[in-house]
Parts: C-alpha cells; sequence; structure tokens
C-alpha cells in the first residue's frame, strides 16, 4: 500500500478500509507522508465525504496516535463535556463542581483557546495561584481524594489530530463534518472519556451556522460513539449571542462564581448546564428522569455543595480562594467604559461572532499558541435578545486595558446591538440527540 | 482575494475566474502558496472537473509563467507538433526535415525525457557531435539560414506547469484531463507556436488507455486551441504496441534514417508521419487537401530532399554526417541476443508498455533529471501484431549492455509477445478532433 492508492481511492469516491485509514495516520503522524499528501486527501475526503464506518476508523486511528489517558482507576462510567465552542461559555467552570457536588467523579482536560477567548485552562488561570499544568497522577490523585480536577492538556494527546487540524485551516477544509466530528471525538477517547456529553453550538457565534449541519455534526458524533462503543449524547444550543453576559477571562469566572453562589443565574446559561449537567448524572448511572436530575443540580447550587466544591477544587490545585469569595479582589482592567444606547427599541441581534472579535482585539483571546491572554479585558452586556432598551440605557460594559481600544470597542458595540420594534426571543435549547 | 477563497470556490464546484487563476499560477510560481494549497486546489480541480474556459485560461496562466518564445521572425504560421507520449516514437526526428524539405519554417524544441526512454533531445545526441543545447538567437538564425532547427528546451518555459507537473505525481492526480490538456497546451504556446498539431496517443503504451479518453483530451485541448487563438488539429493514434520496430535512443535514431532515406518505411510509421504531416502542412498554409499533402510528403522522401534536409540539420548543429550516411557506425551495445520464439502463432499483443519497461530496464530512460541515459540500448522488434511467427523465428533483437540484464530482458520479451490461433490487426489512426 502506498499513499498514492489512499488518495485515488478516496479521490474516486470510495469507501477507505481500516488499514488505508490507519496508514494515513501513523505515516503521517510520524512524518513520513507529506503534507501535500495529507491535503489532497484530506480535501478529496472533504468533497466526497465518509461512511461513519470510515469515520469511526478515523476517530480511533488519530485517538490512538498519541498517547491514552487511562481514568479505569476512576470507575467505569467516567463522563465527560465538550462543547464545539462558542462566545462566553463559562459551562464547564461551573457544570464542574456542580457534578463533583454530586459524587461522580471529574476529571477534566480542558484546551487552551486558540481564537476570541481563552480556553476554560486561561479562564482558571485568572484565579490567582490556580495550578493547570499538573503531572498526571497528582491530576488522578486530586480526583480520587477530593473528586474533582480540572487541567490543560499536558500529555501529547491526539497528534494526528493536531496536524490535520492545523492543515485543514490553511486549505479551506475545516467545515467538513467527518473532519469536525472526527476531530471532536478522537481528543475525547483520547482523554479516557467512556460516556460523552457534547454541546453542540449552533448559531452566529458557532463553527455549525445552521440547525440542519448542527444535527448533521450530531448524528455524526453519536454514530461515531456507538461504533467506538462511547455512548454519547449530543445537546444543540443556540450560539446567536453569547452565552450569559460576561464575555472574558476573569470576567467569566466571575459570572461562573456568581452563578456557583447561587446569586445571579443568566436563564440561557442555567438551562444550558441544567440540560448538559442532567445528561452528564444519566450517563454516570445516577438517575434516568432528566427532570428529577435538573432538580438535583439546581438544589444543590441553592444548598452550597457546587460551590464549596468549587472552592476545594480551587484550594486544592493552589488557588487563592479569598478571590472566589470576593470578586471583587479580581484584577480589574485600567478603563472600564459603560456603553449607552443611542436609540430606542427592542434588542433584535447581538452577533456572537462579533462580541467575539470585540473581545478579541481587547486582547482577550491569542491569534498565535505564544501569544500572552489579557486575562482582564472583556465586556459585561447590560441587555440581551428580547430586552426593551430606551436611549440612554446602558447596553454593556467594556473593559479595557487602552483607552484607545475602549473607545472602538464601544463604536463597535453600538453597531453590533440591533434594534427594532418588535420583540424576538431566542430559545437556548434546540434539540437533543441521542 | 486569498488563496483560501480560490479553493474554497472549486472545492464548492464552482468556476473560478481568471483574476483567481492568475492568483493562483503566479503566486504559486514564486512559491507563495504552499505545496499543499496547490494539492488541496489540484484535489478538488480533478474531482469537480473545469470548464473550458477555466481550462483556457489555467493554460493561459501557466504559459505565461515563465519565458515566451518569440518565433514571430518566422512568418505568422508557425507550425508545431507534439505527442502526447508512447514507445518507439521517433516521428520528430521523421517529421522535423521532412517538412522542413517543403519550406516550411521548422523551430523545434524537444524536452528530455522522464521515462521508459529519453526525448527527441537525448535520442540527437546519440549523432556524435549533435548540439542540442544552442543560444535562442542560434536557433531562430539557423531556422532562417537553413529552414530548421531542432534543440532541447534551454529558456524557462512554463515554470508552473512543472511544479504543478511534478506536484500532480505525487498526489494521484496525473490522470486528469483539464490538466494534462492545460499542461500540454501551456508549453506548446510557451515555445512559440500558433498552429498546433496534436499526436493523441491511445491504448497500453500511452497515458490515455481508452479511446473514449483520448476523445475527450483532444476535444478538450482544441477547445483550448480556440479560445487562446492557436488552431489546433489532433492526431488520435495507436499506442497498443510500440510504434515501428526500434526501441531506444541510437536505434529509433537509425530506423528515424533509415526511413528517410526512404530504405525501411514502417506501415505504421508512416501512417503517423503522413497524417501528422499532412495537417501540418495544411495549418501552415500550403495545401488544403490532406491526401495531396501525403502524396507531396511522400515524395519529398523519394527524392532524397526530406533526408538531405536532416543531413543539413545535423551539419549545421555540428553532428557528424558519417554516421548518418552509414549508421553502421553508430556506438553498438556490447551484448546482442535474438530472440527466438518458443512457440508458434499469430503475434496478438506486444504491450507498448511492458516494451517501454523493459528498455527502460535496459538503461535506455532515467527516473530522475540527472540520470545518465544509456544510448546504445534497447531493443528492436522482428515480429509485430497480425505476423505470424513460427517456433525458432526471430521475435526480436536485444541490445544490453551487461549479459546478465541481456537474459532478463530475453525471458521478459517471451512473456510480452502474445501469440494465438487468430490473426488480429490494429489500426493506426483511431480518429482525427479538429
Amino acid at each position: 500500500m502506498t499513499i498514492l492508492d489512499v488518495i485515488a481511492k478516496k479521490r474516486d469516491g470510495k469507501e477507505l478500509n481500516k488499514e488505508e485509514i490507519d496508514f494515513f495516520i501513523s505515516k503521517y503522524t510520524n512524518n513520513e507522508i507529506e503534507d501535500y499528501q495529507a491535503a489532497a486527501l484530506i480535501m478529496a475526503i472533504y468533497i466526497n465525504g465518509m461512511t461513519y464506518r470510515e469515520i469511526k476508523d478515523l476517530t480511533i486511528a488519530m485517538a490512538h496516535s498519541g498517547d491514552i489517558l487511562d481514568l479505569s482507576a476512576l470507575g467505569k462510567n467516567v463522563v465527560d463535556k465538550h462543547s464545539t465552542g462558542g462566545v462566553g461559555d463559562k459551562v464547564t467552570i461551573i457544570l464542574s463542581p456542580l457534578i463533583a457536588s454530586l459524587g461522580i467523579p471529574v476529571a477534566k482536560m480542558s484546551g487552551r483557546g486558540l481564537g476570541y477567548t481563552g480556553g476554560t485552562a486561561d479562564k482558571m488561570e485568572a484565579i490567582p495561584g490556580y495550578r493547570t499544568e499538573i503531572p498526571e497522577n497528582e491530576f488522578i490523585n486530586n480526583v480520587k481524594k477530593i473528586g474533582i480536577s480540572l487541567i490543560t492538556q499536558t500529555r501529547n494527546l491526539a497528534p494526528a489530530d493536531k496536524k490535520i487540524y492545523a492543515l485543514r485551516d490553511t486549505i479551506a477544509c475545516t467545515e467538513s463534518i467527518p473532519l469536525i466530528a472526527s476531530s471532536i471525538m478522537s481528543k475525547k477517547i483520547a482523554s479516557g472519556a467512556n460516556k460523552i456529553v457534547l454541546d453542540v453550538t449552533c448559531g452566529l457565534g458557532a463553527f455549525m451556522k445552521n440547525i440542519n449541519d448542527a444535527k448533521e455534526l450530531s448524528k455524526t458524533m453519536i454514530e461515531i460513539g456507538k461504533l467506538a462503543k462511547r455512548e454519547t449524547i449530543c445537546v444543540i444550543t443556540n450560539m446567536n449571542q453569547p452565552l450569559g453576559y460576561a464575555v472574558g477571562n476573569s470576567l467569566e469566572v466571575i459570572e461562573a462564581i456568581n452563578f456557583l453562589k447561587g446569586e445571579i443565574m443568566p436563564d440561557d446559561v442555567k438551562d444550558v448546564v441544567l440540560e448538559l449537567g442532567a445528561y452528564m448524572v444519566k450517563l454516570a448511572g445516577k438517575g434516568d428522569n432528566i427532570e428529577e436530575n435538573k432538580k438535583t443540580l439546581l438544589e444543590n447550587i441553592k444548598n452550597g455543595k457546587a460551590y464549596n466544591k468549587f472552592l476545594e477544587l480551587v484550594q486544592n490545585q493552589g488557588g487563592n480562594i479569598e478571590y472566589i469569595k470576593n470578586t471583587e479582589k479580581f484584577e480589574k482592567a485600567r478603563y472600564i467604559r459603560n456603553v449607552a444606547s443611542n436609540k430606542e427599541g427592542f434588542v433584535q441581534e447581538i452577533n456572537a461572532e462579533d462580541i467575539g472579535k470585540l473581545s478579541g482585539k481587547l486582547g482577550a483571546g491569542r491569534k498565535n499558541k505564544n501569544d500572552k491572554i489579557d486575562l482582564s479585558v472583556g465586556l459585561v452586556l447590560n441587555k440581551k435578545i428580547g430586552d426593551f432598551v430606551r436611549k440612554g440605557d446602558k447596553l454593556a460594559t467594556i473593559y479595557a486595558n487602552s483607552e484607545k481600544l475602549a473607545e472602538e470597542a464601544e463604536k463597535d458595540l453600538l453597531k453590533i446591538y440591533v434594534l427594532g420594534k418588535e420583540k424576538t426571543t431566542e430559545k437556548t435549547i434546540l434539540d437533543i440527540i441521542k
């Protein structure tokens, strides 16, 4: 077998067998196949598609291209969650201690972000002292000891996926459902999960712009899960506007803390946390009734158990819990500017992607792997879709470390907020695919 | 415009405009587009195809990616011929002086071969002293002075085609009609021709294995020619068995010399020479009647004019004409072995590709650009398809420079000759597309 045979077969629209997929992934990981050969094959996959069986084999091959985390010491039902990405997504920070507070082990590895804001690991680093990079045995011991650990990826997980992901970006092959599905699932499998709840975001600020694509991606991942013996459930959530109010690293951590304290619980964040959480509880074998599970989860917010678990997590990983107890301690950006509306009407659109770009401009994200993130900048919305706004009402607050950027952000924000005469509403949970 | 836009458009099956094609070709020639990006685009072109308009723009862009030879000093109807490649193809060596003997200027640039045997330029170098690499002004002056020059490519002609051709080979994208057609036509346009006769070979030893592909390629090149204002005619010729009897560099030169002398004129070689030649005469504006043109050409073999023009060509470019006058002078391979048939019957198949590989094994070709060709080796067939063979009859003579290779070649040859009870015949000219 040569790579030319494999390329020619997919070029002609035929189904690749497991040996051909394994050959490509192992040789490409070892740099024995050139990028231009991989590019040709990926384009052929993009155009001609893949069967579920091929996608499953691709997923497994990519998962096994590097280390596989062994979480079997934590029990047989290790549940993980993953989001396909959005703006203002602080769900993992809330959900991890909430799930752990029910006695379900949470061994969560979260990536650093490349994009408009940081990833969950970056956000957690806004808490002074919190260590996201700890050795694997300490990670597992933490879960055994207090039921939870939340770190960044330390080991060489799914390197084939990393190579293919980076290549796809440069050859206009990002938006391929087989390739997106296998990328997500290979990382989940490599990080040791055997039960997976996926938050498939959908809308202006998501990778999937429309519900049909989101459903097809969900269906594909569920089929991969079945074939790979990893039970998977997808919750399709709305990402037209940012999730919650805060966008930025420390700003989102503060919103998550307020949520865990039960003080401020934005409706959309609550919907997503409870829906995903209820399915995680179910997959962990701790309750088959979704509505009951939601009640249990909400109860653990109200009784302080989730918040206390979060304090335990932060303390156990070296974070200063005084910041959690009093979020006023978080370092603030130098320029804080309230943006007042210059017109009146119902908020009809707050394009999540535009808000993401705005927070990126303020310095909340990184374009390249080694860029430094400004943890304090971002914005906090004051109005969301469906809210009525009078002229002069505060739309949002901008947190910037340069006066010029703050001014520019104000102008951008006034354009991003679309007002109109009719009250529109957004549904948060769009579908459940299982 | 970015390369991502161009890739995405072709990926989605849309038609690229001239600006997009020019952008790709100029940036890729200047190494401003990565090989993996070009690979993705080429795969998308392979799968989704191109309109004639796109192929014409691609051809023109590739032709203009390097130098364009200016042959306008030679008149307004500069005719060129080109073959899509075959085994035993010595047509250019015969046809060039034959056409020149009619007063039609022949300014022929011929590539060195990569494959089983050398290209025309390599073959001409079997004549001691013959200079294939001469400066461009000398080349044009030679044509002005004696009506003919035959050299190898010296200038930087169609470098984009060279890059894309090499890349296609490594990504299973050789067999794409838009890419083959644009590659051939771009080289012809860059070498200054404005009237083109193409020998589209078809069969076991050709790039096009079946007549439908050969017709589609021909039609595509003719349409490119129309759109690019280069009148083009395609002659589809049979390449199931080698053309003529000799395969190898000096061996083919000797067969060409014998043909020009009118001494030995194999039927298939004669058919191809006269058909292509008659259309070249027509395109040069020297006679619209194809059958009449064939007679004129044959007459110039018989009266010695074509042979004398060949002597003039060789002498003018430093070659030793004593070798032409007496072909016994050509250096012979050390091991000359006659192969006798071990069975009886009509010859039904002599797979041209297998014969090509055999001559390659003997050392007649080069695999890499800098390999040295052994000009003396090869083989001369004694029987062709349709001939009756008795046990013990000579099938062919092998010319080798190693006894071991000669022995191996004998075994191979006995396998390549397929004998049977029924007499089959091969038609040489399969179609004319204009």
